[in-house]
């Protein structure tokens, strides 16, 4: 396999810094913004999520020997290659908190340190943070619609490759229960479940028998899985007979598991069978290509499953496998910078910022945030084009700072905290959230304004490049 | 992070083998197939690949101590914890030669071993298969449509975390060129490319002066940016200047990118621009948002590049997040198992089974596949539901076997070769295969059929099951 070492980067990161090392720019200082361009799932809303793992990750980050003989042999110069073997990321990082809601073009994190720090770390920022904010908002719609049910990732096996790792992770933090993944479950204390696969079912002669050889072994927690021959006549009479003599000696059949067929339809004949043989406490577990629109399609069905299993959906972040993040330079030594673009709305914004997130008194969010600089403490002025926050009194309203400092000199400031915690703050963080943001089906868009100040700046730049080319 | 130990799986394989451990049926033999159901893309074949790492990680698979102490805590038994330290994967192992071309329902894979070493290892098979299955074929997808044009997979930062590592191995294997992601290069021996980012070019005064800074630094395979401000009017006009200041130190400039608007219009004003400069060595290189379809319509249109870096699109197999692979008992303790479905063509076929292709003299695939079984050295009588393949003579064709055994008592077999040679390998397949299976709309469905002796055998086993349930 291989370790998350420096070279755990795209080579122009590497081109680009020698090129800055010979020109004596490699103590330049940058500032650079992480934000992304669209939400994913044309929903209103994402979950921050992979902070404590990428802060982990470059606070260690080095060349080791493999790297630098590599980089060798690709021709990197001796003189270059001797600083590398010292490289450490000594910046500085702002970030929304783990969990928090985000939404497009404001930056979501803000890294100061010497250009070739600076770039070195940016692919693999971008790496993990696209991909756990995707999966963590995939996972949080599921939340919405699941009401009490239990939410399990069963993915790993349909997970891009190692990916499947940190989509674990942020299924968690974006409020799924626990999951089937061992290692992430190892890793990152995460309550784990697993019952029986088909196969269980099909090595024994007969269901029966399967059913009876894993109550016996595994009575805690127990599920059968009652699909593999036929679910009504032979799967839940199965099952039945099992939880009843698991009821002699004192133990309880916990669930059985429906993972084919019309899911709403099966669950309610089993549930009826369930009830009818006195096994009302038997929970039903669904699975088979779950996503947030068929649970919620289930659960308005009224189908009595108490726990999904959810997959492929999930872990890749189907029908969008990437949240479109970017990594922008916004001062470069010294100097503020912005990229050009046809559109005024993709024109990057300079200097060092800072997001305000506006709410009344009650800590309901209002519909907007602003970006301003970092010097400013409160935004008095907002330019916005849309009503009502064209026109919009931000003296009568609350303004949340939303980026804090999470990395000093490559250290990393942030308490641990368990994947519970975060998950539990995205909770109360959508609580502040009208619902007209949280529907699936165009959703209102959270507004974005930037301040008098940074807009004069912005405009300053516009003209003096502009100019230039 | 975490490695390959044994805890990359399912925690229900874990569950499962516990059961058997304690029912004695540890040493129960199994045969397992692995095969997909729905090619991806909507294309007429998939590309087969991951081979190679899978059999490294499961020839060295075990549980650590790590492992051991928290599958304690969370309550296995003390004997099978025992046993688990000892686990090693003894089985053997048949598979299609890696960059082969495969098609749905017919197995891909087929693992003999005992069945807690066949379950423990199910979830990094179909995690690594089935992920590098689906990037290949994405990749080979676009090699078909890009001719001559240099293919590079610039995609790390989109990836679905360090899925992004076996994103680049599989891009290869499916016919890409090179990469950007140099931990990948340097572990899989892959052709590592870089050039600058539009940050390198903001953190300067002007563009020129970057351009200047980095065709000094980096002289050799030089590729300079040109779309930070204005692509004609300042871009390709630096390019120029410093492309001659090149000529004079005896240097040449490789290539300008191109990584916003529309790439057609803009590489063929670019192109006209370079020429009338005499710089017709310098070739076009584009990115931003490539797949199969935009590639193939830049090149329709006569669209001048040579290069395409190709990112989420490649990386995440965008708009297929997961290849639907499954790992289904064949055979358990010397009996055939099939699993009933509702619709004959989703109930599993049992026992060890060969699949062969028909092929013409000539050496050109017929547009159809047998499975038989493993015993069966040549199929005589095929069942097809299809015409002309229901009345096909067998005799007139060759039948090569597509299986062969890669591993044996947990031994590796493979001769180890070059991604380059996969690929070639692949290409080499496609050939073989007609027009109509390759093209991107409706493409012609490859048929399957089953042999006399397969179809008999699994036609009673539904009887002797629908008897028992």
């Amino acid at each position: 396999m291989f370790d998350f070492t420096a070279t755990y980067t795209d080579q122009y990161q590497l081109a680009m810094a020698q090129v800055y090392f010979e020109n004596g720019h490699k103590n330049h200082h940058s500032v650079f913004d992480y934000f992304f361009r669209k939400l994913p799932f044309e929903g209103g809303y994402a979950i921050f999520s992979g902070l404590e793992d990428l802060l982990e990750i470059i606070e260690n980050l080095k060349f080791d020997d493999k790297d630098i003989a590599y980089l060798e042999k690709t021709g990197f110069s001796q003189e270059f290659l001797h600083y590398l073997k010292e490289f450490r990321f000594q910046g500085t990082v702002f970030a929304v908190k783990e969990g928090d809601i985000v939404f497009p073009t404001r930056p979501v994190l803000q890294i100061e340190a010497n250009i070739i720090e600076a770039q070195i770390i940016e692919t693999v920022l971008l790496n993990l943070l696209n991909f756990q904010t995707l999966i963590a908002t995939k996972a949080s719609r599921m939340r919405l619609v699941a009401g009490d049910s239990h939410l399990l990732d069963f993915g790993l096996r349909r997970a891009q490759g190692p990916g499947g790792y940190y989509a674990t992770r942020a299924a968690i933090t974006g409020g799924f229960d626990g999951t089937s993944n061992v290692v992430a479950a190892r890793n990152f204390d995460i309550p784990v479940s697993g019952t029986m696969a088909h196969s269980f079912v099909q090595s024994y002669d007969n269901e029966l028998d399967a059913f009876r050889s894993f109550a016996k072994g595994r009575p805690e927690n127990c599920v059968l899985l009652v699909d593999t021959y036929n679910t009504l006549k032979s799967g839940i009479p199965n099952a039945i007979k099992v939880a009843r003599e698991m009821e002699e000696r004192g133990q309880k059949l916990l669930a059985i598991r429906l993972d084919s067929g019309d899911l709403a339809y099966f669950a309610k004949e089993s549930r009826k069978l369930l009830d009818e043989a006195g096994l009302e406490y038997v929970k039903i577990a669904a699975s088979n290509q779950l996503d947030e629109y068929v649970i919620k399609s289930l659960l308005e069905q009224q189908a009595p499953i108490d726990i999904f299993g959810v997959g492929t959906n999930l872990v890749t972040g189907n029908p969008d496998s990437a949240l479109d993040g970017v990594y922008k330079l916004a001062q470069s030594n010294g100097k503020p910078r912005i990229k050009l673009s046809e559109s005024l709305s993709k024109v990057t914004l300079p200097h060092k910022k800072q997001v305000f997130r506006i709410k009344t008194g009650e800590g309901k969010c209002v519909g907007a945030d602003v970006i301003g600089l970092r010097s400013e403490s409160r935004i008095e002025e907002m330019f916005h084009t849309f009503e009502p926050y064209k026109s919009m009194k931000l003296q009568d309203f609350e303004q949340e700072p939303l980026l804090h400092k999470v990395m000093e000199k490559g250290k990393s400031l942030l308490q641990k905290q368990s994947l519970k915690d975060i998950a539990n703050f995205s909770l109360s963080r959508l609580a502040e959230l009208p619902i007209e943001y949280k529907r699936f089906n165009n959703p209102h868009i959270y507004k974005v304004g930037i301040s008098g100040v940074l807009k004069e700046e912005r405009d300053k730049l516009i003209k003096e490049y502009k100019q230039l080319s």
